[in-house]
């Protein structure tokens, strides 16, 4: 396995290199379709269509997908097998404050038993992982008889159009894998999340007779009071043991503030920013609703006759849900005890992922399963443990012939 | 009186129409210059020297003053008669938000008996009364006994750099008026003031797994009300009558905050910055200190092993005092009841003026006392009541006269 070691940290590199955020993503596409290609599967490049832009699950920040391409790669079964999705996104998140960052974000840098870079975890890893596991059925020489669908999607960090133009298309199946970075844990549920702001206003004044005005500002600590409180009660209700174990099953996280623009001025205006996580099995408009509420029931008079602004903006992320014994769950537990000599842990989600869409609107059965970790994914210095890309590659080889060999239904 | 109204309306918009924001002063000066010349008053036009500069009490963002002279004009007396500055700035704090006004900021518009526009009420409406009344003084033809110094300066908003400018150049004085808008109230102490920015550090993580980082937003909420219960501290303390019908006699805003980069990620930095005031007859640094205590006495692990960094920056205002018995009230007092009927409200002021300086560091008693009005200072649409710019000139005549016909000491 020496030689396919060399050859997936050689590829890591390279895709970790494209400096693929959103909107730049067709440089990282052509590395994929080029391999793709050279695995003889039948690929197929295509941009999010008119009809994907119009689905009721689309939220994107753009209309125009040009520089955004999609790559799926089938490897059509013999027949009489079950049908399997391979699902990774190519898109990263910006890399924040360069000088957070030992070397280039986009540097690929091979250090300690790892590569460096944005994206080496979340998920290009993951990727690779998929790629070397393609490369080594051919290698083997294997005929599948389940069809393998391979989706290099785009836009997975601003709202899954990606892998809603993939279900538009047709790419559907009997499961789906996804590698984000779990940590090698099986997330047979998965988070949903959406993204809200809320505006507070209150009535400007010299910070000398700071008692004329009304601070934002103070009417904002009420508010982020409330949310904390909303947070508490949903997790309160939460009672799946797949959660017994995090602090904070499906948090609220409030990740930015501004307001003011003038330290002797009562601040007249406070715009906070957000990110709420949807329970598994619950509807994001109730959801909303239930934030609405939560907003509005503060016991305070101004804000009683200044409403605060609540708007979902930005991303989103539908949450998904496939049964804890799924079959899927089952062949990924069982190579991976004989290969680690550790029982598999099976979790649920933090964040949301594509699954969600993939379970939802493409009635794919999705299984969140993956080398890398959330705690590096988004901040400076992201990196990916070679040896855990290399277990998961392997993992990928057993999973998916057990998978696509067996009869669907 | 009527032909000096019209030249005090037409004075007014001629000084409102110069954008005299910080580095920009020298238009209006120009106009102050030639109508002190013009009242043939001795000029002396002058810029912040090195002195000014390297002196203890300097504080500005600038030490490049080229665009930023001050006027001073001064009225020698005849001898044996108390010396009198009238001081009054003509800067002006930036217009904000142009789509809050009614009317270009600087329009200098006539309406509803008021002048419209940035700096009418601070402080170009009282500069106009005190030049109507050099005015009146010239035709009525009155010699003073003692000397009288127009003082026209720079860089009020931003430190004081202006006045400060004059007292190193040897202008004092047995008292000083400065117009600032006291609504035609006498302030015998003035508020000081100074900015303070702290900064808060958490830890990022991401928001699906929010309980991995340390949100410095939450971590900003045990500062808000730290400084709140500061706030009250101090109050509490004071019990000067001056301040009894002042709600928050020494407020302390906090007028910004800033933090956190993306929805979705826990923040781990959060600024906010605000306007300390400072007590007559406190030190800045004991005020400095006891803010310094309150954040470092919060009860909390994470902020007691990294704690906030605390900084003063921008602008300062010494505070000041005078007796309320001072000679100069007592003759502000019996004009303005003789001309309105009304008792003269003497009141602490809630902001610091350039009679902090003129106190501390000039050693010239000052009392501040004006036409306009805190409420529209500094904000959009800010006007003057022509009326009482014109009844504060007609004051004004009455009082360099009382003031400066009597011997000092």
């Amino acid at each position: 396995m020496n030689e396919n070691r060399d050859y997936g940290i050689e590829l890591l590199q390279r895709l970790v290199r494209c400096d693929s955020v959103q909107g730049n993503e067709s440089t990282v596409q052509n590395i994929v379709e080029k391999e793709l290609l050279h695995l003889e599967l039948t690929v197929d490049r295509f941009i999010p269509s008119e009809d994907t832009i119009n689905h009721p699950a689309f939220c994107a920040n753009r209309t125009d997908f040009t520089e955004s391409p999609n790559i799926v790669g089938v490897l059509k079964g013999s027949g009489g097998g079950r049908s399997l999705i391979l699902n990774g996104h190519v898109d990263v998140v910006p890399p924040g404050n360069r000088e957070d960052w030992n070397e280039d974000p986009y540097s690929g840098q091979v250090k300690d038993g790892r590569v460096y870079g944005r994206g080496a975890t979340d998920m290009k890893g993951g990727n690779t992982s998929m790629l070397l596991a393609l490369k080594c059925l051919k290698e083997l020489g294997i005929t599948l008889k389940g069809d393998l669908i391979f989706e290099s999607v785009v836009e997975e960090e601003s709202g899954g159009t990606g892998t809603l133009a993939t279900i538009q298309r047709g790419y559907r199946a009997d499961a789906a894998l996804i590698p984000e970075p779990t940590k090698m844990k099986v997330f047979p549920k998965q988070q949903g999340s959406m993204w809200f702001r809320v505006t507070i206003t209150g009535r400007a004044a010299h910070g000398g007779t700071r008692y004329e005005g009304i601070s934002a500002l103070e009417k904002s600590v009420a508010i982020i009071q409330a949310i904390q409180n909303l947070e508490k009660l949903r997790n309160k209700r939460i009672k799946d043991p797949l959660y017994s174990n995090i602090p904070i099953p499906v948090p609220i996280n409030i990740g930015k503030i501004s307001g003011g623009d003038w330290p002797s001025s009562v601040p007249d205006l406070v715009t906070i920013e957000g990110r709420m996580g949807v329970i598994p099995g619950e509807s994001m408009d109730d959801a909303k609703e239930e934030m609405t509420h939560a907003l509005k029931d503060i016991n305070d008079s101004w804000l009683k006759d200044h409403p605060v602004s609540l708007e979902w903006f930005g991303a989103r992320w539908l949450p998904g849900e496939v049964a804890e014994d799924h079959p899927l769950v089952g062949i990924i537990g069982e190579h991976y005890s004989r290969m680690t000599g550790e029982e598999l842990t099976i979790e649920a989600s933090p964040w949301g992922t594509d699954g969600g869409l993939l379970n939802e609107v493409g009635k794919t059965p999705s299984i969140v399963f993956g080398p890398g970790e959330t705690s590096v994914a988004h901040f400076a210095n992201e990196y990916i443990a070679i040896d855990q890309m290399m277990l998961a590659a392997e993992l990928f080889v057993h999973i998916i012939i057990d998978w696509c060999h067996q009869k669907s239904g």
